[in-house]
């Protein structure tokens, strides 16, 4: 059945569209510098509705890890209003001209960056993302519908009320965000549908839901990755520091994206490396599964099927693998890995730049952590998603992002002969 | 029921492609330019080739349009040579930096241009299309998986042939092009599930085609979009301009998808405008179908029913309608077009920015045929398709829109805190 309200959200959000394609970047700034003092000021409000959704996660018995992830307090409203800033203070990246010449016959050709239009965004849990998307959508002159998750349906419909008055006030059409009330799966299914209204559709949530997505959709659907990332500690490196990392990449958050899931060891200093990473392993409570060779150094460690490998863990867990060379580590990242994120610690930049150029991944990392592969991080002011496809957009994802390119072209008469 | 010999075919050119991410401009050009030198030399073989698809495009009784398409000559051949040395020539786009900044703690962030990887190929009638599209895909890195029409099929495989031989004797892996021989529509099908292979699939055709396609694909695809697309006679053309302008759109050459279908004109110059380039088309052959206004000027015109107006004719007839302002057309485009190319004809350039940001489409022209829309007259050496689609590539697509990015992150031993 036609779910003409969600239609009418659309036609609406295409309309408003038009005029979000023209604003000044003084005047998006404006209206969103607006949205971040709001934000700070209905506090209250928006931790009563938050309030109601931890009652609910609380009757449903959801898990720590997501209550977290729902909880709003002052700190992390004060979060979202910096964020928010900062992405007003970011380069507008509309009207851009990205590439510009004249053809040999004297048409001048500029291919100048525009909007996508309209954005539908899917997402759970967090209703951070909630301002978060809201904001990239407008400083890129797009209008965009947000369908949350139902856990956080309170706390999302009080925070797109609040951009949407911020900006209206700032004169910008409060339609510009938009929020879809029903949290059923058909209301994704017919936004997805919706092609006539809705230029693309950014998926944010677990594999599978991803995937059903793209199957239904006529829209198209940029999906947010799964990752299997890795760490590969070199023999050339720096062992201290690739302890850290490769402690940080799997302990410091692993119900995300970046995390690593198998840290790979290069045979020459597995002996060195893993028993003292791995008593830090253990005592954090990360469950570690190992190869042969991993369990002659670590003899605790469990075995690590084959499936392991291909493992996106999102959890206290970890598969070790030691490896022959460099390029074994290569083979392994493209065969078992996701085309995420994955590092390489090593102090040869001869070594990282074989690893650079042999891993086929959205990005790839020297002496870093992969958990840093992050816009916030970046310095994007927020990210959308982080894509692992190799079209459009590939890695985190940024204003720049949410826009396309159109060709102005002009002639002085000019025919095909 | 699995294609093994394709799935074979597929994962060659994955394999062979790793090695072509990392070709050297000078490596690429040399092999280009040996073919552009094997296609002159071999022009009795090729010609051979093609008279086998012209005879039994005669037994299949093929449209004398499609057979011109099909026909090889000496000087079509010459052009397809000429073709490969100017893509040859042209600015390498791998390793190309697209953004560069280090974040607020030191992280160096690079977004770097590189190969897609497996591109398939599918495509009808003409065989300069096979040696274009593997010229642009090996210029870019990429190995190509050509999946040409059954009409041409002879000539594809020697053209295939000998460009697999040219780029071999240059040192480059004759993989990186392949061509698949079986030409019924399950081997397309089968092609777009190969994503464990193939990177992207680039679809040109008709438009059912291209639609089925995406349908069935796990692959992503490219479509080359419908193009219905308009020339708008504004009040303040340069009348005798939008004549030629009117005039070639339509009729230099009418099957394709740069042509224009739709002409809109402003109400104070239709009876100054319309009854001149009315007679050339008619004596060019083409039907005309007229709005109420656009028959009061022309009566013998047709009437243009509601269907006409998002019709893609791709043959000798145009639908007319005269518009009572600037505005009224933009709204008439939007409606109707497809997105692909649309001119106005002004001499008021404050007229033609209205136009450029009105018209959501792929390419906006200012006095210049629609017909111009096209990788070779903007200096691209060729295209490998025009893309209606917002994502990833927009308007005509040449060697840069076969590539994606890949972040490249060089820290000292930086961790999410």
């Amino acid at each position: 059945m036609a779910n003409l309200q969600l239609e009418k959200l659309a036609q609406k959000s295409k309309e408003v569209s038009r005029g979000l394609a023209i604003l000044t970047d003084a005047q998006k700034s404006q209206a969103l510098k607006k949205v971040a003092s709001r934000l700070l000021e209905r506090e209250t409000e928006i931790l009563k509705a938050n309030e109601k959704d931890l009652a609910s996660a609380k009757k449903d018995n959801l898990s720590t890890a997501l209550t977290d992830r729902l909880t709003l307090n002052s700190k992390r409203i004060a979060d979202m209003a910096n964020g928010v800033r900062e992405i007003a203070a970011l380069p507008d990246p509309i009207g851009e001209v990205a590439e510009e010449w004249t053809n040999k016959e004297g048409l001048k050709i500029r291919k100048v960056r525009v909007p996508l239009g309209v954005v539908a965004m899917v997402y759970e849990s967090r209703p951070n993302v909630t301002i978060e998307s809201a904001a990239l959508c407008l400083k890129s002159g797009n209008s965009v519908i947000l369908r949350g998750g139902s856990e956080a349906i309170h706390s999302n419909l009080i925070l797109c009320r609040i951009f949407s008055d911020a900006i209206s006030e700032a004169g910008i059409p409060s339609h510009a965000v938009s929020i879809v009330e029903e949290t059923d799966r058909k209301s994704i299914y017919d936004l997805a549908r919706m092609d006539r209204w809705v230029d693309v559709l950014i998926a944010r949530g677990s594999e599978t839901m991803v995937r059903e997505i793209k199957e239904r959709s006529t829209v198209p659907v940029l999906g947010h990755g799964k990752g299997v990332c890795h760490v590969y500690v070199d023999s050339k490196a720096n062992l201290k520091m690739a302890e850290e990392i490769a402690y940080n990449a799997k302990v410091q958050r692993p119900g995300v994206c970046n995390a690593m899931e198998t840290l790979l060891v290069h045979k020459d200093v597995a002996k060195d490396f893993l028993p003292s990473v791995g008593r830090r392993y253990q005592e954090a409570g990360v469950l570690l599964r190992g190869d042969a060779e991993t369990r002659k150094v670590l003899p605790k460690v469990q075995e690590a099927s084959e499936e392991d490998w291909s493992l996106e863990y999102l959890d206290l867990i970890l598969s070790i693998k030691v490896v022959d060379s460099l390029e074994s580590a290569i083979a392994h990242i493209n065969l078992y890995g996701s085309g995420h994120t994955d590092a390489i610690v090593t102090e040869e930049k001869s070594r990282a730049e074989k690893f650079f150029m042999g891993v086929d991944s959205a990005a790839v990392f020297q002496n870093a952590s992969t958990r840093m592969h992050d816009g916030g991080v970046f310095g994007l002011g927020a990210e959308i998603g982080i894509s692992t496809q190799k079209l459009h957009a590939r890695g985190t994802m940024g204003i720049r992002d949410l826009t396309t390119t159109k060709y102005i072209v002009v002639g002085q008469g000019h025919i095909r002969k």
